[in-house]
């Protein structure tokens, strides 16, 4: 299991339609080969900031299979365009499973 | 559920002694009141990060029990040391359960 990470600041003012955005494109994700589950999660210390945390299979799974998918053009038109700054996203494993 | 966030950066080359620290010092965390669960897990990008996630009641139980508690000093005793620089904490809730 791999676990992607990414602190998603959105835009202030748009964290409603975001939450709204994201809920269409949940649907994309859950259909990606090696997807296994997903949280969004809202911050309590900033406001607009939310965390994203998904597990795959494998990191391939996210950075070549989910990202090189003909559904990840949509996912990023409902998604990207409300973030500032652009998310930073890694990935985390058990230790010692790592590389 | 409020889930605490935490990235770890601990001081190159200690990785292999916070890890066995990290083991002795989870039977303090699991103890805690409003405990529900955690992961550690290892950065596949960053060498020496870890995220550590826990799982509580709610807030207070780790700002307020967890970080009040007796055993809290012996906590940071065996972690504290080893990060460098020392971490954010921040926590997370479902869209709309926050503040």
């Amino acid at each position: 299991m791999v676990l992607e990470v990414a602190v998603l600041d959105v835009v202030p003012g748009r964290a409603e339609a975001f939450e709204a955005a994201f809920r269409e494109a949940e649907a994309i994700l859950c259909a990606a080969r090696g997807y296994r589950s997903h949280e969004l999660l809202s911050c309590l210390e900033r406001d607009s900031r939310y965390l994203l945390l998904v597990r795959w299979d494998t990191l391939e799974d996210h950075t070549e299979g989910f990202r090189g998918s003909a559904d990840y053009g949509r996912w990023k038109e409902l998604l990207h365009h409300f973030y500032d700054p652009f998310p930073e996203v890694e990935h985390y494993v058990a230790p010692g499973a790592g590389a």
